[in-house]
């Protein structure tokens, strides 16, 4: 199952089940009349097989219809991890880590499949980052690693769209990850039960049409499992909250010369079994301010 | 004016103005019944000018009587400012910074002012860091250093507990700030108009009474205008969103031997023209988990 949120052609924000295949995606069935959000479904226990219930209803608008959303609007927490693929550990000239490095976003710093990036006036060095996206479904703690498994609703693609020159400002990464518009969640999640070997699935990005990461999900450091236990040890997850997974080699700032996205570029992210999100990229303007 | 959150006698949540000095609060002026939370009094513009029109009304409960939360109870944001005192810069041996070190906290993490601390079970260093908050008054982007301080509402106290073995796992401090009840926001905040000159002021922090911190604010590397200015480049500041300036020298990862915090012990983050943050620590329970 596919659930996404998103502005229906009524202008109306909403959530629902995706229908038809991840390549070819068809209708939208609306879940909103009996919950606020995604995040408050994952909530209630309920919640998910309410949703399963749903599947062969008639679907409320087309796909294409549909502005899509971060697949969570409005996450509490969103913990991404760093340098946690061998391939990307390699091309940074880091030590291989010992624990997870997790770095935080906020909700607003986020977008959905579709809708622009946005590289700030502030700086030319705005850089993709293709992840695994991983949607808690349970409240919990202190998790397991062998239960971990049993808290993930599902699976989405992320771009952790980076400012470099702000994420190295100094050794903490949070300014060049929370730029508003820089990152992206979606364009669905896929449901765990239709996952259950995620570390079978490939990763790639590819920046207007040029393929520049590539890795599969095995090859992962730290994986999903040991990044839902580390986490649920330091924070109580909740459900709608998003853990992801780091990037892999090829991102823009280690191409010689340096591969930055500007203002036109298209950029996506696919995994396989989950889909492609894609997301173009617009350049703030330069008075822009709120004041 | 005084604002703080509060659950009051009869077991509501609410907030509003601490009446009596800072040394000696006697009372708190509800005023709950037009705005849900201080932080939608803080994005209201008419909000603070009708917090004044209440200053002199009678108390509805004693302040001994009410719980206190924190000042803000769910900011958006708790943005963090690490070694920002030149005597802390010279007791990590770091270089001084060019940037600030930003690194993030998410609400659920802190307590109010005579909440306890809590040490986790997963560690024994816990560690305190008595620093200035500042509380956000309006949205803002981009705001330059020599407006920013018209965007802010007022100042706290906080107390930036460390889980500092977790803080180590990687150089991004994210896990070591974010436990559960690990900071403390408080006991009030201090309205801008009443601290004219905030780098005048000066902190300390005592644990069970003896004084392990002390600096005055002047000897912040970057002061609150050049903060709010900084972080407000890479995100939008939103009223009750909350910064934090940074410890000083002192703090006990830096003693010989260690001088970690530990269940029974009171810490105390006191800044003159604000008041007393006071805390007790626990230790959490060897089998707490949410599963």
């Amino acid at each position: 199952m596919k659930l996404t949120s998103y502005v229906g052609p009524d202008g109306r924000e909403s959530f629902g089940i995706v229908t038809g295949s991840i390549d070819k995606p068809e209708g939208i069935i609306d879940l909103g009349a009996r919950y606020a959000s995604l995040r408050d479904l994952l909530a209630d226990a309920e919640g998910m097989a309410f949703a399963r219930s749903q599947q062969d209803a008639t679907p409320t608008s087309s796909f294409a219809d549909a502005k899509l959303l971060p697949v969570v609007t409005k996450p509490d927490k969103i913990l991404c991890v760093g340098v946690n693929f061998a391939s990307h550990v390699k091309e940074t000239g880091r030590e291989t880590p010992t624990k997870p490095m997790i770095f935080m976003r906020y909700a607003e710093s986020q977008v959905g499949a579709n809708q622009d990036l946005l590289c700030p006036k502030v700086s030319e060095k705005f850089d993709y980052e293709g992840e695994l996206a991983v949607i808690i479904g349970k409240r919990c703690r202190y998790v397991p690693e062998d239960k971990a498994l049993d808290y993930v609703a599902g699976y989405a693609c992320y771009n952790d769209g980076s400012v470099r020159d702000w994420q190295k400002h100094s050794q903490q990464f949070g300014p060049g990850k929370n730029f508003p518009q820089t990152g992206a969640l979606g364009p669905w999640m896929v449901t765990s039960d239709e996952l259950t070997d995620i570390s079978a699935q490939s990763l790639k990005t590819r920046l207007n049409g040029q393929e520049v990461q590539t890795a599969t999900l095995d090859d992962l450091i730290f994986d999903v499992p040991a990044l839902v236990a580390y986490c649920s040890s330091f924070i109580t997850l909740e459900p709608g909250d998003v853990i992801i997974c780091g990037t892999t080699g090829g991102v823009g700032a280690f191409h010689q010369p340096p591969l930055w996205m500007k203002a036109g570029d298209t950029v996506e992210v696919e995994i396989s079994g989950i889909g492609i999100l894609r997301n173009g990229v617009v350049k703030e303007a330069d008075d822009f301010a709120i004041l």
